[in-house]
């Protein structure tokens, strides 16, 4: 998930930043669904690096970034040891996990912008593996352990908004060749302030105009 | 899911008809789900597009024409908004969206199996990947909603052989260096009118033989 | 999943059997998901083929083993019609499947782990790309079919584990350029023969620590 948009020292340790909290999320979902230390592991896994290896993928970029550095790979190890020894305490700073997650959400869907304007995609097709970079992670991460993904349901506060935002920031900036750290910095800011804004006051998308109200609770 | 079979430009207009049908049955089961309008946009995306993306990553096509083509991407979201604003009215038309998405269905069997041929793929492997572009989007569409893909259930009509049935006969006449237009178009419309029978018959495909009746409930 | 390390023929003969065996699985859960003979052959398919696919893409070899050799993509078929007539006598032989499986999960975790080593990848990777060959056609197979996958579940036999054994070997053999024919058999074998005595002796990986038992049954 590297970019040169920050120094290269410091965007790979904001990338394994990222692949760090999105991977305890994945650890911790594996607790709660009575997975062994395998399953937690691969869910951690998912959860990281699946964003990024789908963006790598699309935009022809093999070995992806989650097999072609150590780091990256290592990292959602060393939450999933974490998890396992100790996850009462993690659980029992769940809001600090949800402020990592808004964090990592912020600079995902920027770096992954970032990374496909690079490899030479449309700013549109861009902002959308920005988005995919950020989210992607979490959609797999519910689909292996058999739930419906959060990103899709209405009874969760927003999620691919803030990344829609910060990628779109991003993709703007890129086409008008202002991407400055500062600024790439603003639009990871900006992802994440939304994140935790919804979060905090419950934000939700609208569904379908004219939805009959007996049937909303079918879901 | 370009192919110069037909001028390039009709080509491009079938395509984005085809992506624009599947997107429609993408968002309406995200408003059945009671997803939101961005879970409704990653349905319809996904439904579109996922087919065709599948195919385009194993041939090695990238960027895919769904991140290639900005109007390959904006379909599926013109079709979100459509259902969001008018879903009960096409919901009224749910059979026209079955005839469309047979229409769809057709048209992606055997533009997928061209384009895979054109890559250099193996008649056995084309015929597959045209299928995989017809039906893969739909099999996507329902994981990522927590539903056993249609494609594999008992209880729904045949959907997988009308995709085979034109992709078989495209490559078999791209063997033959036979694929006319006029060809093309007859081998989509085989597939469409099967599926359309299958529908209005309920043509289903056997299970296993001796399958103990008591058994048959428990899927 | 060819690779030089046995003489090519018997290599190619290792893969089809360990894809035949695979396959097998995947069609016979498609029986007892109450699936058509379509749904048979795509759970078929992709146990099969599942888990080379994503390692070849990950690598960037494409088109695909699975899509370039018509022997690979023929074997999941002929599984599929064996069990679709006659799927009570090999239910009878299912310990017999299960000792299949293990072979092919030797056979596969071996073979991924040469392949992605061959095409650069680092011991590490190769290492996970060994065990995502041998245990990714399982895991698509069963969120295909909407289970949550035994290799993620704690009330398994460890599937994971005798494949990391068998793909940890063969990288730590192919670093210190020591993997003879007889060393990589060897390796495939610790991995059949772990996997054989957790299915016998019932081993299952920890879950984490601490965990209330209160809760160990909502999964």
């Amino acid at each position: 998930m590297s970019a040169d948009l920050f120094s290269p020292s410091l965007q790979h340790w904001l990338d394994l930043a990222g692949i760090f909290v999105f991977a305890i999320s994945g650890a911790l979902l594996g607790v709660r669904k009575n997975f062994d230390v395998f399953g937690m592991a691969v869910l951690a896994l998912v959860t990281g690096l699946g964003g990024g290896l789908f963006r790598d993928l699309v935009i022809g970029s093999v070995p992806p970034a989650a097999f072609a550095d150590l780091g990256y790979f290592l990292t959602p190890l060393v939450a999933t040891l974490l998890v396992f020894f100790l996850h009462p305490e993690v659980e029992r700073i769940n809001t600090a996990v949800g402020v990592f997650d808004a964090a990592g959400l912020g600079l995902f869907c920027v770096a992954g912008t970032v990374k496909a304007y690079e490899h030479g995609l449309g700013m549109t097709a861009s902002t959308a593996l920005g988005v995919a970079t950020a989210a992607g992670g979490g959609v797999l991460r519910d689909m292996l352990a058999g739930e419906v993904p959060a990103l899709l349901r209405w009874d969760r506060e927003i999620y691919a908004v803030p990344a829609l935002l910060g990628a779109t920031l991003t993709a703007l900036l890129l086409k008008a060749d202002q991407l400055s750290p500062a600024a790439g910095a603003a639009a990871a800011a900006l992802a994440f302030t939304v994140r935790l804004l919804a979060m905090r006051y419950g934000w939700r998308a609208p569904r379908a105009w004219q939805r009959r109200s007996g049937r909303a609770g079918e879901a």
